[in-house]
């Protein structure tokens, strides 16, 4: 029964040689990986012009004496798209040179070695995390925005989100992919027709300015505390922000693998095709917003005023656009679903993260890494109450942290392809090192991506600090430490491990061996014999939790069993481990050397919920003597059907006389 | 380490012998079971007044005009007052008829049997849990409404309030009765200084009347949906609603084998002086709600309208009264957690709840029970999103089905009685018999309440059915059928673990002994060396995930070991448990009647969080063996510090060679 409920959810197991089957093609991949990129176009042109918006704010009428202020939108976003244009090259260039996925962190470790690598690897995951956390509680705003009824579930709607996606994950990235192609091509179809019709609307002369009066724009109070300062690094801070069309960007680069094959050209090719797409839709929402004169506000978003202006108020595309731009936020969550574990695998592997997020489920995916996303994001999202403003403060300092370290080590690595000679293959770790003429033209591509990078990532920390940025920066370098701390204990359980230069020993040693009793009864009889079967000197304990129940056993033991010695240790405190440890370092005192056999037994039921009706101490007591040397515990089980026989029977008569 | 922070927390660990010391005083005795029955004057007459202003819904004014339905408050609430009159003089017949405890649970038991006895229980734990779900949600109301930043952390505030409870519970009745005597005398002395001080200025004649435009009265649409139906209906419903002051009521006798010698005197005497404070507390704000005309609200609660009239507006009086109210709300959870772990030990004990509930833990008390209040609660509060109003409509269909329950027991009993000759004495199951001249008197008595609370319960589950009572009137039989599986379970495992009839095994059988591999290494050594010291016949298996790895500690074994024979069982679908359960059914086959013995090593770790970092796969071997029959599994630990030392070398030495 429960085995088939997890075929009809998870779908049937797969073999390990599949794995090359589980591959997507470009248009599958575009979904997967582009969502999250794609995404932020839903919000990228609102952060700059809520930043400008702040030096209109002593202006009664935003756009008739300051419409100057929210036109340097444009030129912005221009400059915006320049820059992903430099970071896509950029990352194609990663492309190539590590086709095995070229993330941050392999690109770091390549390049720089272990503590930057993990300094990215930290980045990252804090970053997908907060994808996670983020997208979801933004996609259920808009949700509960359109269904005000819905408000006080938001919290639940979203771990419910989270929940369903942590599902369609295990089912795994290909599955995935079909089921989220849907609504990002929905997403793009909508917004692509958008753009071209109010284009048409615009160079026909009927594309409406909205009426400032059916918009509630941001009071004075709402604005970011700045207002009024230095054009130039007002400028700054609206560029900065409109860089959250970056984030997702890299997506891509770390999922190089889930490609078809040839992979990294198929993964080159999605990359660009995605920052085309990213590139369009931004410049066209800002061009649009700019000619409708679309205001920053809380109780509208302007793909909303959008929308509006260009089907009109209340039209079904009205509600269409909405609810696309819903679904993609929701989505974009899955892009982070499909890199965090990849790169958690990745870091297990190099130890510095628990090995099990290195074991492939039954549908071949990193389970425990979609498991641990998904705990950690529901987490975010629970504390954070689902609000969007309070996570939105901490996603971008990793996002561009990581986006530095992989360009500043594709220019470290330029620079030693520099310093080889015409012709010259190198052998490298990750991938091979290969002379080529033109290294000084992408050393600067990447140079110039990490260069502008870097200042984004210090503007942001900067003006963002006081308002989340700096739990980040505490939180990076304090999973850098963590991640040291595991990679250290790794070490020295291997070195603990290790026979080299360790003499085994060959001996055989003393057995002696207690059988540990509760009450009397036939799991008893079973206990006593095995005991009995291994031929080795043995004798019965009882822990005396109850003094009166111990002389009870004791006489049934004597009635019932009538062999073998029977100790009955005191525990005047209820306790159970620490009187029969004490017993044991007794018995250990007396013969050195010895092994304690300690036998006991265990009522397997047929369900689990009947097992929890039972002490299961079994499990307690292997967990409590497994600190003691040389002390070995057998679990004799017992199992107990529920028809109400045990199968004793059977077997007794199934045994040889 | 862990233990030090544990006897900061929980306090020492306490002797069995210990349990008679923690009983408690009257004085403790009040604090602790009354804090639930008292806290509910905060709302009994608010809850009589609402149902009252239907009557008054259709208008402009409501005192004015309407004056004389908000007037029928004080004679409801004085019949109410007899109500908790016959009830107590009820309770404390029960309380010296079951000196042992005389909850309804064990009431019913003894005069009814087992079916209406679980759904008494039922009954009971279901109130216990909404206790602490509704006084904790509506304490965390109180102050949220005083400090409304805190408005979206409520859920946040009430499951840290309810995690608090728990603590303090942990360490133990007598303590956790200290920590909260304080509030609940503070609420006492507040409440009692208010009514004296409202009553001096009424008959003093400067008691103002509250001004209607300062409190926000309820709109005709906040109003239940029956406004306007027939008078006699509206004064039923509003007794009904105004009985919730009866809810706690029952918690002493419950609870009387937690105070001090004479039990049974000391708990009926408690019980008196809560009822007489009730009454008083209910009577006195009732009066004085309708001499300053207090408006039901939901801006403002009828005693901070009281407060308020009192002591001025804004005065510190006002916001005293407002804080120990809040207290008291928060504390009267406490009574349920005094209640519920001690009844579902009782249940536990017969055999219809998990037996680990009768556990007592390190401080004597029943921890299981503890945690599991706290755990059911946190979850309605999670669910329920800590509203109150979500809640409250649950709230009273268990108590007075358990009052019935109790009462109607105790008619039985005096029936009995009354068929007894004079002197008779007759040995009970529970208690003893004996004739009483005054049956009949009894009897009348407990009749009478018998039948008030069934008809309070009967209107309560009427009028409360669509907001919520359904939802107990099909949970208390669903909770019933489950005590009876889980009775059933257990009749089922006594019987399968009976020795009655059936023979002993006492013939030694076969062993065929295996060690489960996973890679070689020290670990690996120990296990072949304790293998070969049980001197039987053993071979090595290794679970073949990986066929390259397979190889690589084959030739290792073979290398480094170079004894036993070494077998690898192929794993194409990266499974453990199902390939080596398919192996071991095999060798059974080949010799039926042998034990199939698996040796397996477990990396056993200084710390929980380095436990963590890895597979501690023998629990998993251990868990899904377990169903095999006469298969046992040994682990055999071997221990790594964190100083990177495993403790085979100084052993080994002491070893006798």
């Amino acid at each position: 029964m429960g085995r088939s409920i997890r075929t009809v959810l998870m779908g049937k197991r797969l073999e390990t040689k599949d794995l090359p089957h589980q591959a997507i093609s470009k248009v599958v991949g575009l979904a997967v990986f582009a969502s999250d990129a794609l995404s932020s176009t839903a919000y990228a042109t609102e952060e700059i012009l809520i930043i400008l918006s702040m030096a209109a704010a002593s202006s009664a009428s935003m756009w008739a004496s300051n419409g100057q202020f929210l036109g340097i939108s444009l030129p912005i976003a221009l400059a915006i798209a320049l820059l992903i244009a430099i970071v896509t090259i950029s990352y194609r260039q990663t492309i190539h040179a590590y086709p095995n996925g070229g993330g941050a962190y392999i690109v770091s470790r390549d390049n720089f070695g272990e503590v930057p690598a993990q300094v990215a690897g930290a980045a990252l995951l804090t970053d997908y995390i907060l994808t996670v956390a983020v997208s979801i509680s933004s996609g259920v705003a808009q949700i509960t925005s359109l269904f005000s009824e819905l408000l006080p579930f938001k919290v639940h709607i979203a771990v419910a989100v989270i929940g369903l996606m942590t599902l369609v994950n295990l089912r795994g990235v290909k599955e995935s992919g079909r089921v989220f192609a849907v609504p990002t091509y929905f997403f793009l179809g909508t917004m692509f027709l958008t753009i071209g019709v109010g284009l048409a609307r615009y160079f026909g002369g009927s594309l409406a300015i909205i009426d400032p009066t059916t918009v509630e724009a941001l009071h004075h109070s709402e604005l970011p505390p700045e207002a009024g300062i230095a054009l130039v690094f007002l400028v700054l801070r609206a560029f900065s922000s409109g860089c959250t069309a970056l984030t997702g960007i890299e997506a891509i680069s770390n999922g190089i693998q889930a490609f078809k094959e040839p992979k990294s050209h198929n993964a080159a090719t999605t990359l660009t095709w995605m920052s085309a797409i990213l590139i369009s839709l931004f410049i066209g929402i800002t061009f649009l917003a700019n000619q409708i004169q679309a205001i920053p506000s809380h109780s509208e978003t302007i793909i909303s005023q959008l929308g509006r202006a260009v089907y009109g108020d209340g039209s079904v595309m009205h509600f269409i656009v909405l609810a696309a731009t819903a679904l993609i936020l929701l989505m974009a969550a899955n892009t982070a679903y499909a890199d965090f574990p990849r790169l958690a695998a990745l870091q297990a592997g190099d130890g510095f993260l628990p090995r099990q997020l290195t074991y492939r489920g039954g549908r071949l995916v990193f389970s425990w890494g979609i498991v641990g996303l998904s705990l950690a994001a529901a987490l975010l999202v629970i504390i954070g109450n689902a609000s969007v403003t309070a996570l939105i403060p901490l996603y971008a300092v990793g996002v561009f942290l990581s986006f530095t370290m992989s360009q500043s080590g594709m220019v470290r690595r330029y620079q030693r392809i520099g310093r080889m000679k015409p012709g010259e293959k190198v052998r490298g770790v990750e991938t091979d090192l290969e002379y080529d003429p033109h290294w000084r033209f992408h050393l600067a591509i990447s140079a110039i991506g990490a260069v502008c990078t870097f200042v984004v990532m210090v503007v942001f920390a900067v003006t963002k600090f006081v308002h989340g940025a700096w739990f980040i920066i505490l939180l990076i370098p304090s999973l850098v430490f963590v991640f040291f701390r595991i990679h250290d204990h790794y070490k020295r359980v291997a070195k603990a491990l290790s026979l080299a230069g360790r003499p085994v020993d060959k001996e055989a040693r003393d057995v002696q061996t207690l059988i540990l009793i509760d009450d009397v009864h036939a799991e008893t009889a079973r206990l006593v014999n095995f005991a009995k079967s291994l031929k080795h000197p043995w004798h019965a304990v009882h822990i005396g939790v109850n003094p009166e129940k111990a002389e009870k056993v004791k006489s049934k033991w004597e009635q019932r069993i009538g062999e073998g010695e029977f100790v009955v240790i005191p525990s005047p405190f209820r306790l159970l481990a620490e009187p029969i440890t004490d017993y044991i370092l007794q018995l250990q005192a007396e013969k050195p050397g010895s092994y304690v056999h300690v036998i006991m037994g265990h009522l397997a039921m047929d369900t689990f919920w009947e097992q929890t009706l039972h002490q299961n101490s079994a499990f307690i007591f292997n967990l409590s003597l497994s600190r003691l040397e040389h002390v070995v515990v057998t679990t004799v089980p017992f199992q107990i059907h529920t028809n109400g026989e045990s199968a004793l029977a059977p077997q007794a008569e199934a045994a040889p006389a």
